[in-house]
């Protein structure tokens, strides 16, 4: 694999930092590894003299770094994305280490953009940005101390990523791949679903009963081609025009 | 290998670190892997309230530090030490990659303490200093900006470390699994789904479009529990309800 070409299609995403000294430190952690697609949902502090100075010599990545409001819009585009996370979530599928999952994910770079995404520094991520990704993912750190900073956390993913780039794994990934659903198509599939089943009675908005989360863990799980997606929404269109 | 027993047989060795926030970051870095043995030679300011903030919660680690003037003090009763190097040396012997050194280094705990030496900040280690350790070690960062901190750099070995101890497996199994659908509720579920669609009119059985075989292949493919089924089944009930 072309070492340049898998890390450019790599989008470390950090979700609501808090401290500008976090941003600055995961650029210079990013670099290290040869990774320089920063996107940014919603800094609290951002650009940031603070930020700079700890980016020491990664202040291209600081300047070219995206900065959005929602964690949808830093996705747009990717074909899988997944999330950090530091502790198990109900409904959620079983968590990778940071070493599988750079496994997984490097060759998905050969389809398309990927995303890599850490939460806020005190809060972590919700549970539905949670959601909006396909594959959790968590470090294994000490169950004594698990206090891993968050340019600690991006450090180790980047290195990881890297590792996984240089030493791809053994599996042969000659055979054509059918080509996957955006995160966009997956999500208007799911808005679809939720107006199909609301309409035939199954979901009730105002007792949901955590059928909508069950339904993304589901779809989100299967990584979804661009062909399914197609079927599925026209299964649930003549499901509509039948009831009418 | 016993994890813990293994862990505290390595010695981290800060060799006249400049920035007291330095040392501080190394004893959280290691304290998220389960190290704990800090030894710092020389260090220009220790203790410091500076080292102290950045440890966060590895006061501890800090408290049991142990300062001595030479690196030869630090490596005395070791059974083995390698130098984390950036640069490869005249003389040297070959350098091993962070991953592939804490694979050789860790068997050597279970033969006495072995030692992992990083140098200053500015000047890294000196020949002498290199020339006390029989392993050379180095993190293959991207060749455009090697820029590695020195609380990164013992993040990411404390980090190969544990991995090697641990040898872990992919799935953190930690979390509790779901139960898997049995084959007889997956086909139950494909029937019902063929019913539904062919009422519906999406499915034509005398064209089939091969769209039965697309559904079992993503239904297939995503491994569904026992829970999803009894979903997918109630959905497909409430849209032909709704068509009646």
């Amino acid at each position: 694999m072309n070492c340049a070409f898998a890390l450019d299609r790599i989008r470390i995403v950090l979700s609501r930092p808090s401290h500008p000294g976090n941003i600055g430190a995961a650029a210079r952690a990013m670099k290290t590894m040869g990774l320089t697609r920063l996107w940014l949902v919603s800094p609290a502090a951002f650009p940031d003299p603070v930020a700079d100075a700890r980016a020491s010599g990664a202040g291209d990545v600081l300047a070219s770094a995206r900065v959005v409001s929602t964690l949808e819009e830093a996705l747009a585009g990717t074909v899988l994305a997944a999330a950090v996370t530091a502790r198990r979530r109900e409904l959620s599928l079983p968590r990778l280490n940071a070493r599988a999952a750079a496994a997984e994910l490097v060759p998905w770079t050969e389809r398309g953009e990927i995303a890599l995404v850490f939460g806020n520094e005190t809060s972590g991520l919700t549970n539905e940005e949670v959601g909006l990704c396909a594959m959790p993912v968590t470090i294994p750190t000490s169950p004594d101390f698990s206090s891993l900073n968050l340019g600690a956390a991006v450090q180790l993913l980047s290195y990881e990523l890297r590792m996984a780039v240089l030493e791809p794994a053994a599996v042969y990934t000659g055979d054509p791949q059918p080509q996957p659903a955006t995160h966009d198509e997956v999500e208007g599939f799911l808005a679809h679903l939720e107006r199909a089943v609301t309409e035939s009675g199954f979901h009730e908005p105002h007792n949901p009963r955590r059928l909508m989360p069950r339904f993304r863990r589901l779809f989100g799980r299967v990584r979804l081609e661009k062909e399914e997606v197609g079927i599925l929404r026209g299964m649930l269109s003549s499901f509509q025009r039948k009831a009418e």
